[in-house]
């Protein structure tokens, strides 16, 4: 595809197109990241880059570059090369875009193939797609141009929305509601039973666990990821909270719209989470605690009480970021410190 | 239902029924968390919650209660209010029975889906129920009773005892033993090989792991909880011990009875796990390390060495619990133990 | 077999036969722990194994031992025992040796289970065993002598080469490519899209993943392991790498050969891992973090920033380990400290 091509495609999209030269107009056969491009790929380089990757420019490969639009250290390289360029005020928009371009989806075969096992009173919608092996349960419900990948099982009563994408060997269990154009990645288990187990002198008694889980629109879920169902009422994942691989979600969760939830993190049972939360990989967040709007916890913390709107937290028990960050380095010193003190008391008792 | 009629039920359980009040003797169809109850449904509050729960009862929409019987709080409240009751000493006991009353589990069809392979020499007890999709590997026997659901997949001489249940896409390795009213959720592993690697002079070489996983009844695993097989002998998980989502169970492990092992736990080859033992959500626990009997240990902990019995442990390496939080609150003030220092020493060097 | 037939198979094997005692020429039946060795069990004590163990020697009921060639104390003990014994360089080679020898793998049936779905233009080397109800996509090529196990999922274009084994429920994305001897173990997900999505005024953006997943030869992938593909260019595990169970790889990760990660371990995107590192169980990895040759991280730790070669690491952020343990020694005293530090004070202020 021409460059001038996509410049025309960009234009109609999201990025902000500002500018553009078009000395060369390259085909470009694929896209890479900026420090592998080479001829006739499109890269780019995204707003606030470190200077040590933009400096890169002089030396690109590429045919042609996705820029940030206000860069002056760019500017003033660019009157150097002789690269094809675009200036954006989104470059890494533009790229996602770029790539929806030259890599357009693959079309799944629209049908369902005969060795899926499909149950009784299975509503499908119209452009549905099953694949081999996946069985529906009975009384289950398939929005139009939802696409099953091979190995899934679905449970009865289950409630799939349109534009789904589940991909292979996921299982959702019953009662489960799914809204539109969410993507479960494989292998996830979505409404498996919460763990509540209540000590008896017997043993342990099992609360039964009759509750759902619900994913609204655009919700994502990762490979790996579990997102158990509560003895009663509802786990609800909001609308368009993207959650990452091997995350585990506890019964009666409830998450607000548009979180990001990193890989291994773990979420127990009943914890509310607010809207645009962002939580980091390997994080827990413990039973019933409440996290606030626009919360982000770095990596590894562990949300043991309730957290307010818009703090960064860190760390286990999590502490305010900037905090942790001090107690961090100051972690290093312990035995310098413990040696001063030593110190100080052998001085002292003089 | 009638409340009656759950008033009847209970007085059979387990939960003990000490006192009831049926003025209204209200229709019961679904049960919910004492937050969210509304008209027509049952809650309960449980012994000793907390008095900003209980003080809700004023406000309850609920149509019943399993509450606690010497609840003083409570008691004064339900002179105030219209609400029909039920007094229990183990009020979370008599909404699990509760649960179970009004929400029966659904009835899996007998019999062997015509889409499973079935290998040879395959014994199956009566009243099984074998999913689509499912493969059973040879020389593999199925107890009484057990429920298989889609897609799983046994590998050959399994041995799965009575009334197991065994959720979708599951996968059970050669060998196994498993014990009888276990239940393995979906995309769960047990049996898989051991991570043994010898180093050499021209790389990995493996260890064979042709030792096999037993569990023991009542046994429960979470969805994708992956429980290893050792290179030789036995890696056992004790009777009535129940296992959360994506914990892993290292080669060789053995745990006692009745454990609790929350999400994301993991217990490295060779562990020794004492019975009753209560491990958090993502606590780790090293190679060949010994857990007495009852010890609990809190989220994230790490256990490096061996913990005796009876035990509470928190931290990374793990130390007693309430050490831990004290060490943890002076952790936030690193930074004003360093500046007291280098004011000490300032003021001593004058 | 009898203990000859195996001292003479070990001594064309890799373990070094240094010398060897066959009073009894006992049937060895099988293979145990040291600890758990009974009567026609074949045991083994490695090189400077602790001398807890080694005492044990005299109490052995095994009919024959693997010993470490030059060790005193054995050397001493042997004198007082009537087992027999074989000496070596490598006792631990020679026990995984042994175990080859006495536990053939059971031979897969070759050929193509009925229930199977192949895609078309599928290419099957000579010798390989697809089990019941795997489903191979499209234009996907397959190398001799390759097992894949009942209900695996290979999407379209994948490139699989000779002799690997692919346990069931695994899942295999388009465009993956495996080179020789891998072995990837259950409930796998070998090129899952990346975790990509760009903050909008609207939303989150899906940055497409448009990039695949390499194995170089002898990469073992644990029960439950995700590695994902990019957005553009690769995701590559090494030749010799071990990955256990549950263990996440982000888009764009690249580890060097012969590398060992512990189960629960967790590779951020982009991060770039050298040769021979071990990463212990649950620990992190960030972002782009590069991580020299040879670097150990002990389990729980967290690399935030690059670590060079030869490292060995522990702790959040991760810290060298010799300090790390002083700080931890010292973490246990904290309490301590402040008192310390109030006591000076207040003898400073008189």
């Amino acid at each position: 595809m021409q460059l001038i091509e996509i410049v025309e495609k960009l234009k109609k999209g999201q990025s902000g197109v500002i500018d553009f030269k078009l000395n060369n107009n390259p085909i470009i056969l694929s896209a890479a990241s900026f420090e592998n491009a080479k001829e006739n790929d499109l890269s780019f380089i995204d707003n606030n880059s470190e200077l040590s990757i933009r400096k890169l420019i002089k030396v690109s490969k590429a045919s042609a570059l996705l820029l940030p639009a206000d860069d002056e250290f760019i500017n003033e390289q660019l009157n150097k090369i002789s690269i094809d360029w675009i200036k954006l005020k989104e470059p890494k928009i533009a790229f996602a875009e770029t790539l929806e371009i030259l890599y357009p989806s693959e079309i799944e075969k629209e049908g369902i193939h005969k060795s899926a096992v499909i149950g009784e009173n299975v509503k499908i919608g119209p452009g549905v797609s099953i694949g081999a092996n996946v069985y529906i349960g009975d009384n289950t419900d398939i929005g139009g141009g939802t696409i099953i990948h091979p190995g899934v099982v679905v449970y009865n009563k289950v409630s799939i929305g349109a534009r789904n994408i589940i991909h292979s060997n996921s299982v959702i269990h019953s009662g489960s509601e799914l809204g539109e154009e969410c993507v479960i990645n494989a292998n996830a288990v979505i409404g498996g039973e919460g763990f509540g187990f209540i000590p008896t002198s017997s043993g342990w008694k099992k609360m039964p666990q009759v509750g759902i889980v619900i994913l609204k629109n655009k919700v994502r879920i990762g490979s790996g990821t579990t997102v158990d169902r509560p003895s009663v009422g509802e786990t609800i994942i909001g609308e368009d909270t993207k959650i990452d691989n091997q995350v585990q979600i506890g019964h009666g969760v409830i998450t607000g719209k548009g979180c990001a939830i990193a890989a291994q993190a773990g979420i127990a049972g009943g914890a509310q989470i607010g809207n645009q939360v962002i939580l980091a990989g390997q994080v827990g967040v413990s039973n019933r605690v409440k996290v606030g709007d626009r919360v982000i916890a770095s990596s590894k913390s562990g949300l043991v009480t309730n957290i307010e709107a818009g703090k960064v937290v860190s760390g286990f028990p999590a502490i305010p970021n900037k905090l942790w960050l001090r107690c961090s380095a100051n972690f290093k010193k312990l035995p310098e410190i413990a040696k001063a003190i030593r110190e100080l008391n052998r001085r002292g008792s003089k």
